[in-house]
């Protein structure tokens, strides 16, 4: 599993006072954080309130690159903030994200092509949310048609069949988990999988539990990534126990901090 | 999910005590603790010590009975001590285990009719346990072709693919959700499905977490019973949580109150 730490993000309240204040420090310690408790990558998103993310994103990237050469995901629905942050980053990147729309993705490819960066597909367009693991479908076909097109190449497609709320999708969870299992069945090479796991427990109640239960079940549909909080103990010890029962780590009795370690 | 609880089982010191000393209020203070925090029915098993089986489980049966009106689930590998359970039992038995092998079949399926008992049935035989999942469907064909040849009805037969030890057969824990998922989809009425959870975790060290993940795993597969500790509240929760996000329980944001009230 290649996990992506979610934590630097200008939702946060820490995060937003750094960028407020431009307080590398803090930013650095999150990415840190993140990295010694199992991130591959760190997600970087300026949030909502940033009014400047075109200057705000370039920053984050300086800020993290200073103290790791981790891949760094550029996260905004914004090409041009995007451009900005693969400007600014010398670290393998991972561009979050495209929708399915035409228009992002004649834009969003080519970047992500002359950047050598990865890209996230996410399985939506302006007609809003997929109701169901076809409509999913659906749009992963009309994002591979597109990336295939233009030869992007397709193992650096990571494919997001958008994960909902448990508590208002409850209905489409098993679609979703479909949907991964079924993305990379519809094409040779086939695309990598993500997902941004703590949609699944937004507005809940028992959010750990909701989400390292539903990331088990996301890591046996063969789930390859997901955004997530590194520092949620419980949840990378579910995760890294999930990967042992698909016999993708050797047991040992001290299989976590084995696991951990390397 | 129709939980069977695994506690009293004389392989447990305490009912191994209870037993000898023909102690009756062990044995229920046993069975409504498992019932309280959850369990729908309740193996019985003298376990490997006990040198009077045929006396010993119609005692556990009559000990229990007293208490609870729940299934019993006669847990011996001897169709002798078997039978006699069921003639002490009143309340619906399960029983607990037929193999693939002929000459159990031709014993135990017509008890179970006899009884009016629901039957397991494991995918193992003389030759020992299967390998992976193509051996384990065949030795499933073999117990429905057998059930069904003498008109037991194919809804009473709980086909159980044996769950094995992830420390030990670490390669075949995919082979066996996948063997719950097809057993679903190899005879019209479906058979049901259980497994035997802590076998899973048997010699490891992090059991509880090891059976909360194979068991989410499991469900997400389709299990239909589990043989599992009620008292395990972490697994009863990862328990209840897989079961909403497969949409078989109403979000809300007591769900895990809710669930137990029910």
């Amino acid at each position: 599993m290649f996990i992506i730490g979610e934590l630097i993000n200008g939702m946060y309240s820490n995060i937003a006072f750094a960028l407020k204040e431009r307080d590398k420090k803090i930013v650095q310690t999150c990415a840190l954080e993140q990295i010694s408790n199992g991130a591959d990558a760190l997600d970087l998103s300026c949030g909502p309130a940033s009014k400047n993310p075109l200057i705000d994103l370039p920053w984050l990237v300086e800020a993290v690159q200073e103290v790791t050469d981790k891949p760094l995901c550029l996260d905004s629905g914004k090409p041009k903030v995007i451009e900005e942050g693969l400007k600014a980053a010398k670290n393998k990147t991972i561009i979050n994200s495209t929708t399915a729309d035409i228009e992002k993705l004649e834009i969003l490819i080519p970047l992500a092509k002359k950047y050598q960066s990865k890209l996230i597909g996410i399985t939506i367009d302006t007609r809003g949310i997929p109701q169901n693991k076809d409509q999913r479908l659906e749009l992963a076909a009309v994002i591979l048609t597109h990336a295939g097109e233009n030869d992007f190449p397709i193992q650096d497609l990571y494919l997001d069949p958008i994960a909902m709320p448990v508590n208002v999708a409850q209905s489409q969870m098993q679609d979703i988990l479909g949907a991964i299992h079924e993305f990379k069945m519809i094409s040779d090479p086939s695309p990598k999988t993500v997902i941004g796991l703590s949609n699944v427990s937004q507005g809940a109640k028992l959010r750990s539990l909701i989400n390292r239960t539903f990331l088990t079940m996301a890591v046996a549909s063969g789930l390859d990534s997901a955004i997530l909080d590194p520092n949620d103990k419980e949840l990378l010890d579910t995760l890294i126990t999930a990967e042992l029962i698909l016999n993708k780590n050797i047991y040992c009795d001290s299989y976590l901090e084995a696991y951990r370690k390397k």
